[in-house]
């Protein structure tokens, strides 16, 4: 269900809250470009920074605008009982799957991000997916940690940052030993999918996918169908724009292209999120104009 | 109005949300042990786990119970929206200045964190105090931003955490210029308190005192006094619990202690956060007895 190319849309923001209009236009790209899955509310969703009317609000114009693609909700929230509650509304919503990243203030311990997880299997009837993101929780996994969650029911499998240069595919054969062969391992970070999915990645949680859906497909039926010079050519084209990912974050950088393009309002992140300063977004439109996705 | 001791007590959590009863208990405590100022919400306040509601309690509570103490309240949030929404109920509870942590999931920028400050001061009629936390928020402020918030309107100061060691007097020698005299600096890091009041920190943003008011009291009226001898010699009775904050983060401590003295429910904390295990329990009941604070 969750194969190949997921992509990450954004939330887009108005003065008012969800631009709802924005977000099914965004799906509507998606589906259109043939993507069969699509994760809403990740970290590129900005879910936490959305109220509980807000991400139900987002989920049900996605599930509405998705057509026949499957589903997947980011759920994460610092407090047990409102992951409970955005788990139980993202399933009335026609979420397929749960993506939770163990958000937190204070650091949490294994233990807790173990209760965590169990806790939540426990109301779901979904499959639950770790969602790995140290550089925005904090929390480092242990494969002694992982483990102990795999083996939970209900576990979909895990999204994991890209791992260190070189390490993309050796990475995978240690999580095949962690989990079990049911268990999906995805990874993100855009420019590594091309050598992820070669080495047998099942899944490539995307941003890019989000906002060029198209090129991002074309992009993992070459890695897929094991056309490696294809999809790392694909690939490279994204260069300009993998850069700019790097130094400005994914989010900021996909914000501004929608913007530019005019996907979304001008000003479409949460406060105190700015969008980016006329000289990246110059950069930018340099890039689109380099890559050819400016028009 | 907010110099020398700040005690921050726990926001003691039962079933059904607020402990109202065990927190206007710790608050008696604080004001019957002298304590003239109390800080509601801190990070020991657990405050990025509350509802709107929850925090609205917390505080009409707390102010209730504070006598004429005078209370600053903890107003982070994700969100700029929700942190001004924050600012307006803790004014209209009844605090006299409010404490903001730059709360991220996206690591912020200095311009949203600068942003975000001239936001929350434009709303806000009393002072708002600059938390600096990097150890929950991942954000660290350069000393180029600190001096852009100390030039806005109403900012009355800073929180900061322990400086690496034997840095404590030069940094207060650098935050003082970078802020105005009448600007109030403190020092969070409870075993760095001695030095940091004999050193001329304006506050002590106390832990400890939101539990043991008496002692961390004798210890700042020591040290206040110039009194280094006793002050330290208060400090160093402290030791085995400063390990313990050290090693299992003050605030899992300071509520297992809670919960060993009978001052709170057995469970204290809002899930994920579980309190601590027996072992260390134990270790807390032989580190109390050894401290003379049992009883």
């Amino acid at each position: 269900m969750f194969d190949g190319l997921c992509a990450f849309p954004l939330t887009p923001l108005s003065e008012d809250g969800v631009d709802q209009t924005a977000l099914a236009r965004l799906v509507g790209r998606i589906t259109d470009a043939g993507v069969k899955s699509i994760g809403v509310l990740g970290s590129t969703g900005v879910y936490p920074y959305l109220s509980r009317d807000e991400r139900r609000e987002a989920l049900q114009v996605a599930v509405g605008s998705a057509g026949d693609a499957s589903v997947m909700s980011g759920i994460g929230a610092m407090r047990t009982r409102e992951v409970i509650a955005n788990a139980e509304d993202a399933q009335l919503a026609g979420a397929s799957a749960l993506l939770l990243t163990p958000v937190s203030y204070h650091r949490l311990t294994a233990n807790e991000v173990f209760g965590l997880y169990r806790d939540v299997v426990s109301a779901s009837s979904v499959p639950v997916f770790v969602y790995d993101s140290p550089g925005t929780t904090g929390f480092v996994f242990s494969d002694e940690l992982l483990e102990r969650i795999a083996r939970l029911p209900r576990i979909g499998g895990i999204k994991i940052p890209p791992p260190p240069a070189g390490a993309t595919a050796s990475r995978l054969a240690e999580l095949r030993g962690i989990f079990s062969p049911e268990h999906s391992i995805g990874l993100s970070g855009d420019w590594e999918a091309a050598d992820a999915l070669l080495a047998g990645y099942d899944v490539w949680h995307s941003v890019i996918a989000g906002i060029f859906p198209r090129h991002a497909m074309e992009l993992a039926d070459a890695a897929l169908a094991g056309n490696a010079g294809t999809a790392r050519e694909i690939s490279r084209k994204f260069d300009p724009i993998w850069a700019l990912f790097k130094s400005h974050g994914s989010l900021r950088v996909v914000a501004a292209i929608a913007e530019e393009l005019g996907l979304t309002n001008p000003h479409s992140l949460p406060s105190p999120l700015k969008g980016l300063e006329d000289q990246t977004r110059s950069e930018i439109r340099d890039s689109l104009k380099l890559t050819g996705l400016d028009g």
